[in-house]
């Protein structure tokens, strides 16, 4: 049997019993694991440094040597993570809806764990503590599989965590770390009907496709961002600047951040020239429509793939429109239905935008920034779902958990 | 372009015009909807006779014949369907969540159509008018994929429908119907993501994995049902008796019937032998483990391929188990997560049966028949999903349904 149908196999027996388990012991274990991360972070962090090192020898970029890299505040974060999620209430057991039929059953709708959660992720080593601590939080079983990057560093976090778990009620099968850096065994998983039963991808768009175009087990898509900003012919201007900049520039490298700025002429012709200093100070390069070029000659040419490209750095596309339904078409166009945001005193435009715009989350007069599980009060999150079922927008708790419907009889026959 | 792919376009196009329609809109056009069946229902069944025709000539099973079927009641019966529905709450605009956050956000997370479904599905032309109602009442479009043998049938009732749009604010590109009977429609279908926001497979076992392995659009998966009724050592005979009937005599053709009877020895000593002549009388065929045969003489040898058969006929496999234990792994070996019951008076035996045996809905004492959109208080359903994320059981109104964050702020930045 292959390394990854054995430990989908493991999993899948923990999972059962999982589902026995209280609160209280959940939480104990989660304590447990938070206190070995701090007690064997030197560990950790040497298994970390060999990652560091080999990624230097094959060239990673600076940026994911820095995403990679564990270092004892981030070991402490991630300890300090898994108590946050010890505070979190938990939805299992949650009674959804209750109801009593004529014909004297009871039906209540409960929520159950999902089963056994693959995870599919890049280099940041954080994500393997998250997901095992949501996972087992929820009574999922999970499968890990990392980016061959923070083999090492994952390989000791999974060991350290399932140490921990075998003085607790958890099972220590309730971890699986696949080893296998081939893509051959993200392909494996992806096929596991029956084993797994949802694969949750994170990562780039190359890694997000692969998974969608490839896997049988059901999917929770995690996505790619291009967001917008419309500044309406009725906002406030101070308002409608502060938004727009920070949307850009407060941290450009994540998928809530403001790809394209669209602005209604009305209000370009009076402030765009000084927005487009502002973000010219902060080192932000704008490409433009025609109207905007017009308005601020030293702006590039805005192309399609401009408009279809999710940056991720301090570069903006500015496009002047007429009225509200170019935007709407914009958006519907270009955007990933992520998070979207109109800035405007008008109640009724306020009100079309809020309703027809199609996205996970929707701003009405502030940043899209705010799309994450901690700003939304999740406590924590284990991506953010940009498909339109199970979840939508950032996941919380309740997004890992599935629903059972228990009836209550008495001897009723149809 | 391909026929699907111009349909699923139109049909997307409609669907940003269903998301503006308020309940009173959409309620108007299935009352038309209803009223045009009843008005044309000559045309239709006229083309039905030829759907029954061509099956005939081809072979087509009486039992598929009488599916196919229309006539002036089943007319009657589709038109009520959608009278029903209009009955329905809308779930559309519902406010699932409101979240105060420290910093003045309001966030209201609110249901919102899920787009476009696919309905991939078998002969019964009921299907149509029911899928078409539910989805317009949930604000969807629909691209609908019948059976090639109900074609004309299905043409025709499409037709009359989109007709009877027209005269509505409903767009009438809201209901689409493929009209290329061959297999590579279906392909195609489940590739267009970016079209279809979800694929709804209704059929065999054959159609349903096809879907599953190919598509790359999210599925909702109904499902098979191989569903069981344990009795408990502690059962009440005649209570059992009575259940373990019902589900498997009362409608042995749909999924959730009855395919295997698990029985504690001590009860089965008892009353196996007068259950089994009950089951005689009405012609049921039993297949037994050993220890059911050394009770009952005259029934078969029950094999690991009869365990894992949806039967949907007089047949029943039996099995005298030991504890509680081995009922659990038997479900968990040869269930589809469909629909399961124990019997008992002991409480604790039961708890844990309802919380550990892993299915969609479980009971205690009571039929398993009851799974079931209306039975359940649903009012009507688009399938029964087997599968673990988004909907779960009988799907009424809100399984057809996404949600979306609406942020309200005041100007608020990160």
């Amino acid at each position: 049997m292959s390394e990854v149908k054995q430990k989908a196999n493991l999993a899948k027996g923990a999972s059962k019993n999982l589902v026995t388990l209280t609160t209280r012991q959940k939480n104990y274990a989660l304590n447990i694991m938070a206190d070995a991360l701090l007690k064997h972070q030197n560990q950790i962090i040497s298994a970390n440094k060999q990652d560091l090192q080999i990624g230097k020898e094959n060239g990673l970029s600076n940026s994911l040597q820095d995403r990679l890299a564990i270092n004892s505040a981030r070991i402490e974060s991630m300890s300090e993570g898994l108590r946050q999620i010890v505070n979190l209430n938990d939805p299992i057991g949650e009674q959804l809806e209750e109801i009593n039929r004529p014909n004297g059953l009871l039906i209540r709708k409960i929520r159950v764990p999902i089963g056994v959660i693959g995870m599919i992720y890049e280099a940041r080593p954080n994500v393997t503590v998250d997901a095992a601590g949501l996972s087992i939080k929820t009574g999922n079983a999970i499968v890990l599989r990392g980016g061959s990057s923070a083999l090492n560093s994952n390989q000791k976090i999974v060991k350290v965590l399932r140490e921990a778990l075998s003085t607790t009620d958890v099972p220590v099968e309730a971890i699986q770390l696949i080893d296998d850096p081939n893509r051959s065994s993200v392909n494996e998983m992806l096929k596991l009907n029956g084993l797994l039963d949802v694969v949750i991808p994170r990562g780039g768009a190359s890694l997000i496709q692969n998974v969608v175009q490839n896997a049988t087990v059901p999917v929770i898509e995690t996505g790619s961002g291009i967001c917008h900003t419309y500044i309406d012919k009725y906002a406030q201007p101070e308002m409608a600047g502060s938004i727009a900049f920070n949307a850009k520039v407060q941290r450009p490298s994540v998928c809530n951040a403001m790809e394209t700025l669209l602005i209604h002429e009305n209000f370009a012709k009076e402030h765009f020239q000084s927005f487009a200093e502002k973000y010219r100070e902060a080192d932000v390069q704008i490409k433009g429509n025609n109207m905007a070029k017009k308005m601020v000659p030293w702006i590039e040419d805005a192309s399609d793939e401009d408009y279809a490209t999710e940056y991720n750095d301090y570069i903006l596309n500015v496009k002047i429109v007429n009225n509200i339904k170019e935007v709407l078409n914009h958006i519907d166009t270009y955007g990933t239905k992520h998070s979207e945001c109109i800035v405007t005193e008008n109640e009724e435009n306020a009100n079309q935008f809020l309703q027809e715009v199609d996205a996970t989350s929707v701003y009405h007069n502030a940043s899209t920034r705010f799309t994450d599980g901690f700003e939304f009060g999740f406590g924590a999150e284990i991506g953010i779902s940009t498909q339109k079922l199970h979840a939508r927008g950032p996941m919380g708790l309740p997004a890992l958990t599935s629903t059972k419907y228990i009836i209550h009889g008495t001897g009723q026959i149809k």
